[in-house]
């Protein structure tokens, strides 16, 4: 495979080629790359929701498994799910890379490639960034812009006891996914062969993990039928995490029942292959990129006709905490996560 | 000194921490630190400026001479520098950090300090951010959002044939601050003592490297006269690299004047201390933060009366290029800097 080195562009050169093709779609999108900063038109009568996400090389990702394609799609699409998590439409994207002299141009031209299919299946614009030398590897940082109608907007710290828990997809398959692509690197570590394990009936979590897609249809569904959440947030971090978020922001309890965890069979049972109790991975895995929701209790009916939507539970007082009830009715505290 | 391990704490404990005392002073900012995104209220006929930079340990600075809380203050300076070269007012800030073990609470503490009395002192509200474990050291990734009416915007690409290059403060200051830094930091390496070498008589230069500030009194002075600067640009990577891109940009050449650079008695002086050629120095040293626009010819009488700012050259036609034209009335071409 061809390797051109950084060098021997130069920095201007090296942002020219990796930014050459990219066109503004919004109207928003005033001017992209190319000056100190971009510019950006808002609509009257809408906010700016702006995010910002890091991530670096040997803490967030690994690229003995993970192909760099792969990897800026996978950046694109969680930095844009907390502008959806604010019930926003995100619009606009800027890009930082870090990179040490390992990486070459095809490297980074690929990286580019998932940075660009996500932003244009999700119709984002990329509009600036930084690039720079790094001493250490790979490091990714992302800020996105969104739009909103004030009264669209969905905090954190708007659900009420009686409301109802809902989220989209499925939980833990990513994380299983991680799972699967860690033994495997383990068992051929030492190898100088090629690391291409057998992957088969795995596929699922696999894509989870490494390709992930948001479940725009439940949120577009939501808007359909005139439904806006009381609170919202993504599950980057695990459902218990994002759960303690709610009940921190609201000040409310959650009561989350183990039975209606929506759980996909390769993730159980790849949870099994790995010993691991497969409520803990739907509630602590990272990387779902879920949706989780809260709707008043009246809207279930209405809410129910809507395809991938799943209720988990519902809120409480704040008195009551948060916790999920199991299968044979214990109720067992939430703790968050986080990394330390 | 007392030293609080971060893991101690846990991720969302230590977020709180260093963000507690965080208020929001424009009006603007409608939502800051605590939920998925910020949440930001643009004026009518205002448009938004978006622009992200990243700082690397070992890349852009050196723990080893520069204390956490000149970095903070530092790292604001540098990335509202770009909003105000588009001529825009810059009122929203994101920080987004990763940090290896070696850094306690007290650390990142002080690097937040520095952080914060820089936005405040410039009027920039911060309102999110990301934080991260890093393998290597410390990084810091800010995003900054600003506001300017669409008929003040300042780019690159309106410079024009016959316009008056013009430049604030001096140059070379912060590169030879820089060096001084180095050269001490190898004087000292190997000893045990703690490094506290004698910078008599070099306070400017080392105050223009770890603490610069913008000369907004020329900005205000340029509004106040009613000048619009035909196009703007911040000199962070020297001035002959900032010249160049307004040449790209704006389809001119440009002739700047060795004998009207300007530079300050100590940044000369270390110049030839370490046998450096000064002008090489204000050409290319880094980290000016100063600003570099031009204006129209005819404006030259009512621009002379702003304290502070500087006439350096003048505009050309694209097809004579970009030259420094020295004491003795030779043209040299001038060179694109930018990392390798």
């Amino acid at each position: 495979m061809k390797r051109t080195e950084i060098s021997s562009l130069g920095e201007f050169a090296f942002i020219d080629k990796l930014t050459q093709d990219i066109q503004l779609k919004n109207k928003s999108s005033i001017l992209g790359i190319g000056d100190d900063a971009s510019v950006i038109q808002q609509e009257k009568n809408s906010q700016t929701v702006l995010t910002t996400d890091l991530f670096l090389e040997g803490i967030h990702f690994d690229l003995v498994y993970t192909p760099l394609k792969h990897l800026g799609y996978k950046c694109v699409v969680a930095t844009i799910a907390d502008i959806y998590a604010m019930n926003a439409l995100p619009e606009q994207l800027t890009v930082s890379i870090g990179l040490s002299a390992r990486f070459s141009l095809e490297d980074i031209e690929e990286l580019y490639e998932g940075i660009k299919l996500a932003s244009s299946i999700y119709g984002v614009d990329i509009i600036g960034g930084d690039t720079t030398a790094s001493q250490t590897g790979l490091l990714i940082s992302m800020s996105c812009l969104g739009r909103v109608r004030p009264e669209e907007l969905c905090l954190r710290s708007g659900a009420k006891a009686t409301d109802l828990i809902c989220c989209t997809g499925d939980l833990g398959a990513a994380y299983m996914g991680l799972a699967l692509l860690e033994r495997e690197k383990n068992v051929f570590a030492g190898e100088t062969e090629r690391f291409e394990p057998d992957f088969a009936r795995k596929e699922y979590i696999l894509e989870r993990q490494l390709k992930p897609e948001l479940k725009l249809s439940v949120l577009e569904g939501l808007k359909e039928k005139g439904i806006k959440p009381t609170s919202m947030i993504d599950i980057s971090d695990g459902l218990a995490s994002e759960l303690l978020h709610i009940c921190k922001s609201s000040k409310v309890g959650v009561r989350i029942y183990e039975e209606r965890l929506p759980i996909d069979y390769e993730t159980a049972q790849m949870a099994e292959e790995l010993g691991l109790n497969i409520t803990t991975v739907a509630l602590n895995g990272g990387d779902d990129y879920e949706f989780l929701f809260t709707i008043p209790l009246g809207l279930m009916d209405k809410a129910k006709e809507i395809d991938g939507l799943r209720f988990i539970g519902h809120i409480t007082e704040e008195s009551l905490g948060a916790s999920l009830v199991t299968r044979d009715g214990t109720e067992i505290s939430l703790k968050a996560q986080g990394w330390q």
